[in-house]
């Protein structure tokens, strides 16, 4: 059974921000938010840039934190949020593709993005999910 | 001059969640979502329960970071974030006041939170601000 359930996955794939925690090569946390989709049952990101630290952070160690707030309330009137813990990679070329395509979901109307006439292929960073938390029916 | 300025305070103390990293024995990442409120320059949170792995977490390795979604987007449409890296401690007392302080703020009313006749002193999570990042208005 995959790791995030139909309810996750409608939050990483719903235009809400990931908060994405990286370690630095001194063993401290690193956080950036990120725009996300779905690749099979991988969560992805896309990036045009090599040098950016989180990049340089997942190819020395590959542990990575996802966490969302889809701004729904439990039941007890609660926040919800959802964390995901993965391992990531980070994978040359279509970034340039999925980044127009998070656009779409993010900016929810067509404009092009990067807007730019022939941007790099970029990068995806593609994060394997192995364990969910938080508060939320995120567990079948 | 105080690391977070008006605009920074306003995402700490205006009922945003705030996504904490600490870290782990093994050094890997753990996010969870907690009020959070100012006391001077220090931000902090309210907890009832000792053997929280974030609290376990911040008396073994002090760096933390804690990042928010105002909901608000910059003038080229993107969401803005404040990410805020410090250094943690964990006061013992006080817990259940500043709980019941920040619960009128993050459910907007006067309920009584936790709702329990004798709650335990608690503990506050203070966070002294060292450096911010993400995309807004956070550097004057």
């Amino acid at each position: 059974m995959p790791v995030l359930n139909d309810a996750a996955r409608l939050v990483v794939t719903g235009g809400n921000l990931a908060h994405i925690v990286t370690l630095n090569a001194d063993g401290s946390p690193n956080v950036v938010c990120v725009w996300t989709g779905m690749d099979g049952d991988d969560i992805v990101s896309a990036h045009l840039n090599t040098n950016q630290r989180k990049l340089q952070n997942v190819r020395r160690d590959p542990r990575v934190v996802l966490s969302y707030e889809p701004k729904t309330r439990n039941d007890q009137d609660i926040d919800e949020h959802l964390v995901v813990y993965g391992t990531a990679r980070v994978e040359e070329g279509g970034g340039a593709e999925l980044l127009q395509r998070l656009a779409h979901v993010y900016f929810g109307d067509e404009r092009r993005f990067p807007d730019m006439d022939d941007p790099p292929a970029g990068f995806v960073l593609r994060v394997t999910p192995e364990r969910v938390t938080g508060w939320g029916p995120w567990r079948d």
